[in-house]
């Protein structure tokens, strides 16, 4: 009988520490597969490389492991995962992260982490996207791995239910004490922009984008309140972006 | 009284004929600026840029109007017009494209037309982005503009419910007749890729992005029906991803 394979992503690069946690952590529990983006893809949402051909390596970084980088973005590295590396062999989970930094709330949206996730999801595969709440390359990952493991084995066991899509933030309480898991659903929130504006040596100014993110509700059945009170979030997200309470409400547009 | 805002945006580039189209079509109904990409940006959903510095600049593309392109992702034109160009004056309306292509069922995740609408709708901001389905930089826009101005009119004076974000696509019947505009959902659809894998001259293989899109239902309640019936297709849509039905569901995993 053959092992579940298992194909593993990030958004940070092939090389960041929190993708190796996750191949860790993930290894027992079948035969893994690394497709990862061979440079940072954060913020690169469901961008799919268009304009420029993309190009996939082999890399020796997981002992033991087959493991490529790709040039291209998150879902590139899902896509070419199914169709160049495993040709279409069915995967039976899909991880993605561990990234560094928060995709709680909206930010689900601008995040390469999950919409790596959820590429796979779109292809019938349970799929899980993890992050911590720590932007650090030298983030402390152990006071979580337990309760990874735990997602994960529960998963593999009995599926995702609709959509097949999780949204895992996992906090970073200065205590280490990380209290348990809620499944919630995605706050309300929102970037309150700005850019830093600077000036090139021909005298041309140029913008970084920065900004401070904002949470409008914080009811406890948010993804936010959880990670305040440091519990584990859990959403289950989908792809279906119809509001339809407003179906009704537009049939004047008819005609 | 000052005339309403609105902000024009797409995806194809600031020199694509759609949004020449569109810019026409919104003259009327208030005060113009566009802010939108210096290069085609198809495909690129809701990237933002955070790696690169983002240059704007000020070009005379439409007579008389306020217009900009800008080095980044629709995302990263939205953030810029809102904090650098219109420097937080409120924006009565945005609206992003006229594509060139569908965005309808599931390809309103991989769209920038749609990403950069969805953000301005983040904002509060009722958007709209537009798509029709033809790729031809020589599509006849002729016959989908009275549809497209009484939706704009409409929405400026009612408004759009919830979150404020309609995706909007306009089918290309060969006869040129559009039977008329349904408000419907989005209809589950998959790309069924493929890649096309070449060789470059050191002898390294590159791989191209390509694919037919496949559609699972097509329920008379869906954007893909009305477009292949010669509707044009309304879908409320929003940004929250949670799937409610799968929080109860989930609740096992909780510790």
């Amino acid at each position: 009988m053959s092992k579940p394979l298992i194909l593993v992503t990030n958004d940070d690069g092939i090389v960041a520490p929190g993708i190796r946690v996750l191949v860790d952590i993930v290894r027992p529990f079948g035969d893994v597969v690394v497709v990862a983006p061979d440079s940072p893809q954060s913020g690169k949402g469901h961008a799919v490389t268009l304009e420029q051909p993309l190009r996939i390596k082999k890399v020796n970084v997981f002992p033991g492991l087959e493991a490529y980088e790709c040039n291209g973005t998150p879902v590139d590295c899902v896509k070419l995962a199914k169709h160049v590396v495993l040709k279409d062999r069915k995967v039976d989970l899909c991880v993605s992260g561990i990234n560094h930094g928060s995709n709680a709330s909206i930010n689900i949206i601008y995040s390469g982490t999950m919409s790596a996730a959820m590429e796979a999801s779109l292809e019938g595969v349970n799929s899980i996207g993890f992050s911590l709440l720590n932007f650090s390359f030298d983030a402390d990952f152990n006071p979580c791995r337990p309760y990874i493991e735990k997602i994960i084995r529960d998963v593999m066991e009995k599926g995702i239910p609709h959509s097949r899509l999780l949204n895992v933030n996992i906090p970073n309480p200065a205590s280490g004490r990380i209290r348990g898991i809620r499944v919630c659903k995605q706050a309300e929130g929102r970037w309150r922009e700005e850019f830093m504006e600077a000036t090139d040596p021909r005298g041309e100014k140029y913008y970084w984008l920065t900004g401070v993110f904002q949470v409008d509700n914080l009811s406890e059945d948010t993804d936010i309140w959880a990670l305040k009170h440091d519990f584990i979030s859990v959403v289950p997200s989908g792809h279906d972006l119809t509001t339809y309470p407003s179906i009704p409400e537009l049939k004047y547009l008819e005609v």
